[in-house]
């Protein structure tokens, strides 16, 4: 495979919202050399509850643009639609997403082979996570279970919050049912949401992120010299965030995912894009 | 003011989603001789999350859709959207919004002049009802409380569950310490959730739907000789709805709120639409 982009090019990272940020900020601390650019599409978020043709639109118009930029990479940080888009090359750039490090994650933890998940419906009803999971071991056993109300609690800021627990009481409880010993956390929303996940599933479920697994699938790529790596020092490495809907509540909810106290002292712009023109 | 449009053009009704539906329900009810297109952009809701400038942009795209479709008059059954398009008149035809009607049946309903006002992020901080009421009644006082939750809690349909119990609780109890005898469903999907507001405010508590005063302003209008009213026979009365985003989901719940079995039953067709060309 040749190289078809510059090694500091940045990394592009795209979700729908904010979810993605929890993906970036494991990037971030995984790569400190390398540049990247952060994409939210908050202006037409959630993608959970939209229609396979809508997300798979919206996903390549943000590819689209990340690929002018240019990028050297592209990380799918949102399961809803990684779900919809899972080539693992486009137009010569590696294209990440996080079905594929999270199905490898949960298989690898996992002891009965009775993997929980939740996603979004969207993202359940393209069983992705199922078809990923049977060709990678066909003896294991996926629970799907879709959480909808997660990702608007999550956009709200309601990380220790009764509705929370009531609503993760609600999704958890059938998994825990049928005796699952891990659950895919498959929407980057989740991570916020992990401490009442975990509080009702209790500490003996293991419960996937798809960050760390991403971060490994990364450097896999490295390795294998389909994709540059940066070796320009870390203090240098500028980080971009665009969202195509701006407003200080997600700059805000982007500060406390990225837990930082404010963008500059990371090197990290904020910058508002308009897709439509 | 010339009538520029054809008494059996249909009277156009939008929202982001599902929730204009509600008052879509009301004026057919009203207006069983008035054709109707009701137009929900559910590829790109919610809009109460979103900045000023995005719901300005998206109303005026739906608005000039609606134009060409063509129809005689546009009601803007969002909260959200009408608080950011507020222009009695668009190029000729009637421009409806739900801020007037619903600001003048909450200085009618209440004795004491405090009234509550339940709506989205973006029409509390637009203050559009506050200025209206102002208006409308120096003396009355208005108490607003955003619920983030409740779009999603009625676009999932848990219209009797202890989930919303719990944010009804929350949003309504701060209302009730401030001793409002009426409040106003700011959003039109609050009546979706109505018997669970009503069971928290109280019996004693008036709510305040844009949907009646909606009517009453349309035949005003309508009796000023400002827009023609449609004579033809009910039974030929046709109604089309159309969304961005399409989806078993949308349709059911479009049953559910419209109250029918079928939409072939009702005259009532739907197709999805594409806003991006």
């Amino acid at each position: 495979m040749k190289l078809s982009a510059h090694s500091q090019q940045p990394i592009g990272v795209f979700d729908s919202g904010v979810g993605g940020l929890t993906v970036l900020k494991t990037l971030m601390e995984h790569w400190p050399h390398e540049n990247f650019v952060y994409f939210g599409d908050t202006a037409r978020l959630p993608y959970g509850t939209k229609s396979p043709e809508t997300i798979y639109k919206y996903s390549m118009q943000i590819i689209g643009y990340l690929r002018q930029h240019p990028v050297k990479a592209i990380v799918i940080a949102c399961n809803t639609a990684s779900s919809h888009c899972i080539e693992p090359f486009i137009e010569n750039i590696p294209l990440f997403n996080v079905i594929e490090p999270g199905s490898r994650a949960a298989i690898k933890s996992s002891l009965n082979k009775r993997i929980g998940l939740l996603g979004t419906r969207a993202t359940l009803l393209s069983q992705s996570y199922q078809k990923k999971i049977k060709t990678l071991d066909p003896s294991a056993k996926v629970f799907g279970q879709a959480c909808p109300l997660f990702v608007p609690l999550a956009e709200e800021g309601l990380i220790d919050d009764p509705m929370t627990d009531l609503a993760a009481y609600r999704y958890i409880q059938p998994l825990l049912q049928e005796k699952v010993d891990t659950i895919i956390l498959g929407c980057t929303h989740y991570p916020i949401l992990k401490k009442a996940i975990q509080k009702v599933a209790g500490p003996s479920i293991t419960l996937i992120e798809s960050g760390e697994a991403l971060s490994l699938w990364i450097k896999e790529t490295m390795d294998q010299g389909a994709l540059a790596q940066n070796t320009s020092s870390s203090e240098n490495r500028k980080v971009e965030i665009l969202s195509t809907d701006g407003g200080e509540h997600f700059q805000n909810l982007a500060l406390q995912i990225l837990d930082v106290t404010d963008f500059s002292s990371k090197n990290i712009l904020y910058r508002m894009v308009d897709l439509s023109g």
